[in-house]
């Protein structure tokens, strides 16, 4: 196998962490608990997501959090955008970059963001040209690409279907999402051998969720494949709204233990990514499924 | 990457999994455990350890539960032994196997069972005659291939010069122990890769501890290896000495979850595998780190 020479890991903690906690973490200790996630060496961390608080009360203080945080130079802070309407608020909040999302399942989207798929499109093409024209970057999603908690198998036609009309918007870059955290490392060899016809590599990154332990090993084959940028949280904060109890994101310390042991540059420090990871377990007030931050924690 | 057609999956949570966790299971509890074990389609179960029960009282009832258990066609059931007069009673007990360990590493070889590397080889040479001349089968385990506690690093020739002594003995598998959890997949692949310019891989299993989560990464880049016999624990029980608190072996469900998705045969069934996870985890009386179990449990 090869592997890349070097990743970026993208932290959407503060974002996707958060919005399946139940616990409401206070909006300063949000605001803490990114300024040291700022100071890890991380250089993307999509901070909140400016959807309908009515959706995600977890993250109804958006804007407070986007305007409380210390900005460092050289760190995109980015947060997730379901709409104008969501845009507007996150522009008026000066975040570096618009994260747009969809997903490759019609009833995932149907029940998630309450629209069809073809409806969709129109509302994050204006979305995406406004945010381009504010002079932002724009990220795009697309959930359930490995299956979906509904439909099953998702098919791959879809899933390029949806990307090509993300990327012909002017989206700069692809995240793939294991949404549900089904996925394994022949069926990511085998999507991805198919997305890479299309795609390049450099403009996907992929989204994997610890649900069943096969995170790593997921990552590993999409590293072989060409695959440079993951994203992942800070403590594997995160669970699954279909599975509550599960594990969540892929845990950025568990993704940097295995890169930093691989010697794959990242930029990022494992003591100051596990003291993030401390911080916020405490104020969750949950043991988080992280396999680092349980071991570093045992030995204190 | 290409990935076996077949898995053998080794179940070592009656040993390997018990003897590191504080909880003292009832030996009927244990009996039951096993029966159900045996009923999962594993074809090869490590039941207990006959070592000094001062050394590990987690398993001083070893004579009963290998008497007690039902032992069913097909099935090798095996038993660790450090020495002659641990072989002694686990031949009478009947047990289908021995299992002789050592570790590559002096500093571990000395703490863990008291003795020098060299002092142990005529130790288990004894052993591994005895077992074979009373109709056994004999397997080896190297503790610390992928570092030690104590040392670091451990030297790939010591790893090759003891895996030479342990086959010169006879014995018919070598089982290499990731004993800390610190495996990372490039150095799998590259010490692999070593190992089998001079080992048969199907002579060879692969012992993983998910302490950091790089478990099923080490198990999928050891299946490219051509390796297809894994050891892995119901539940990931176990821990690490080291690192109170932490992940114990790989989860058996979470790597038949992995080896299930990938098309990969093992024979085992995983709703039954599930239920005797859940039912070693209310007999230890904690939440174990399996990922599966979780997420089962979640779902109930």
């Amino acid at each position: 196998m090869n592997w890349p020479a070097s990743v970026t890991i993208k932290e959407v903690g503060p974002r996707d962490g958060l919005q399946n906690e139940k616990v409401f973490v206070a909006t300063e200790d949000k605001i803490a608990w990114i300024n040291q996630l700022s100071g890890t060496g991380m250089k993307s961390l999509e901070i909140t997501s400016f959807v309908n608080p009515r959706w995600i009360p977890a993250l109804a203080d958006a804007a407070e959090v986007a305007k409380g945080i210390k900005r460092m130079p050289g760190i995109t802070y980015s947060a997730l955008v379901p709409n104008r309407q969501g845009l507007e608020r996150a522009l008026e909040a000066n975040v570096d970059e618009a994260a747009v999302f969809m997903s490759a399942s019609e009833t995932h989207n149907q029940r998630n963001i309450n629209k069809s798929i073809s409806i969709t499109f129109p509302i994050l093409r204006e979305v995406v040209q406004a945010a381009l024209s504010a002079g932002k970057s724009v990220r795009g999603y697309v959930s359930t690409v490995f299956g979906c908690p509904y439909e099953g198998p998702v098919s791959i036609d879809e899933v390029i279907r949806v990307s090509d009309k993300l990327f012909e918007m002017g989206i700069s870059e692809l995240s793939l999402g294991d949404t549900i955290g089904i996925a394994n490392p022949k069926q990511v060899q085998d999507i991805l051998g198919m997305l890479l016809k299309r795609f390049d590599a450099k403009k996907l990154a992929l989204h994997f969720h610890d649900t069943r332990g096969t995170a790593l090993a997921n990552i590993l084959v999409s590293m072989d494949m060409g695959i440079t940028t993951f994203d992942a949280s800070v403590g594997g904060l995160g669970g699954c709204p279909y599975a509550p109890g599960a594990s969540g994101n892929v845990a950025s310390e568990d993704l940097l233990f295995m890169l930093d042991a691989m010697g794959i540059q990242t930029g990022v420090n494992q003591e100051k990514l596990l003291s993030a990871a401390r911080f916020i377990q405490e104020k969750i007030g949950r043991t988080l499924p992280s396999r680092n931050l349980q071991v570093d924690s045992s030995n204190e």
